[in-house]
């Protein structure tokens, strides 16, 4: 699978998704699967954010509807676009204001638990094992909270002529919030997988979601991985669904293959 | 006063805000005061956004705080950036999922009340008459919620030295929290001024002010105009602030001009 072009496998036919706040609609071939750093540092006992007090539980349960759509899409053939937030190893991509805000104890590009906090090639800056991409998925690092700052997404997006996102990932309102105000800005048609995404905060997270499809969808849509995967994938059965949501969200991962 | 470079009058010392999360620190000689789309349009009756069912007088309460601090700012000689959300009369850089979405009765382009909705050179566009800009004060014409996407925001900032940015406008959930994201991530230090931002939605207004000073600032910080006031202008009676915070929001201005 090449996201850069389209495989033969992939459909041009219109899905739609019963989503908020009105039918959203897309054709596979020009959507695109975005993952938004879901990252061990963000998302493991033990890492950065555990550190910084985080109960990390409410991100882990996001991983298992987020798989679901993921192997989904590499069945299909649909683009996917993963993201990481971290910094080059001489954080000479850190602005102070990021570094000092806060004044915390363990700052970026600092000695952590799992290495060198959000410092890129570290093992805790990296992608839990169950959200692996494979051969042919990018992976987008950014500096920012934002996927469009500084990075080459839009160029990849526009060269593989995808117009529409579906968004999951790490935290809701911070680094989907920014991304999908950003791709909003840029003309994308953007819908936030509501139980694919999550927050340290709960409110933050259930209010962020609203505010996405208020005024009628100013930033875009929301559903749920079960009301999206059936139009990703049409032969998906209803228990893909339920049957990921309920499993451990931190299991480690069955081996990931091509499935296309 | 030439924004593009600091009067004589303006201060490189520090000045303290009690601020949310933790005290701001700011040098008036690198500070910009963004005043955020309070265009006919969104804040007055009869406009773009009351025809689409929002009580306006959300937002036309704000115009007073904004007004304060505007001709605090002036007085002291601190740079000043308004902005207006708004397209090209051809509507060649309107995204048709801009125009599009939600299939409205009243579309970007459409005739209006207030002329054709959104579209520079329009009545309904332009800012109100209470917090006209004066000469040498840039204004921006941004065609998304963020300033700094196609627009030449940041290099305006850059080029008069500008690194902390003191933001006002509306509405809090979309325009000014889109700008101050993506202020945050090129660095920037933004204060939000709570009573100085507005919404059509009060939930969404106190939801996204908390967002910015949570995580120990992950956006940056919140000020009340009366707490931000006396760091502007130290010169400034605690009655200007309270004066003004109960004046008629949408009273007419009196003559504007430069006061330093």
């Amino acid at each position: 699978m090449d996201p850069g072009s389209h495989t033969p496998t992939v459909t041009d036919a219109t899905r739609e998704v019963d989503a908020r706040p009105y039918p959203y609609r897309f054709a596979p071939a020009s959507t695109a699967l975005v993952i938004i750093d879901m990252q061990r540092d963000f998302l493991e006992p033990g890492g950065f954010g555990e550190s910084l007090g985080n109960d990390v539980s409410l991100l882990t349960r996001v991983v298992a509807p987020v798989r679901t759509l993921l192997h989904a899409a590499r069945r299909t053939g649909m683009t996917v676009v993963h993201t990481r937030e971290g910094h080059r190893p001489d954080l000479g991509d850190l602005p102070a204001s990021k570094r000092l805000r806060g004044n915390p104890t363990l700052r970026i590009g600092d000695e952590g638990p799992r290495g060198r906090v959000l410092v890129r090639g570290e093992e805790g800056h990296d992608l839990v094992d169950a959200l692996a991409p494979i051969p042919g998925e990018p992976v987008l690092d950014k500096p920012g909270k934002g996927a469009f700052y500084a990075t080459d997404f839009e160029l990849l997006l526009r060269t593989a002529g995808i117009t529409h996102l579906l968004v999951c990932g790490v935290t809701t309102e911070v680094c989907v919030h920014t991304t999908v105000r950003e791709a909003n800005d840029r003309g994308f048609e953007c819908l936030v997988v509501e139980d694919g995404c999550g927050s340290y905060v709960p409110e933050f997270h259930e209010t962020a979601l609203r505010m996405i499809a208020a005024q009628n969808g100013i930033f875009g849509w929301t559903a749920t991985s079960a009301e999206l995967l059936p139009a990703i994938d049409p032969g998906a059965l209803p228990q893909d669904a339920a049957a990921t949501a309920s499993a451990p969200s931190a299991a480690r991962p069955e081996p990931v293959t091509t499935e296309v």
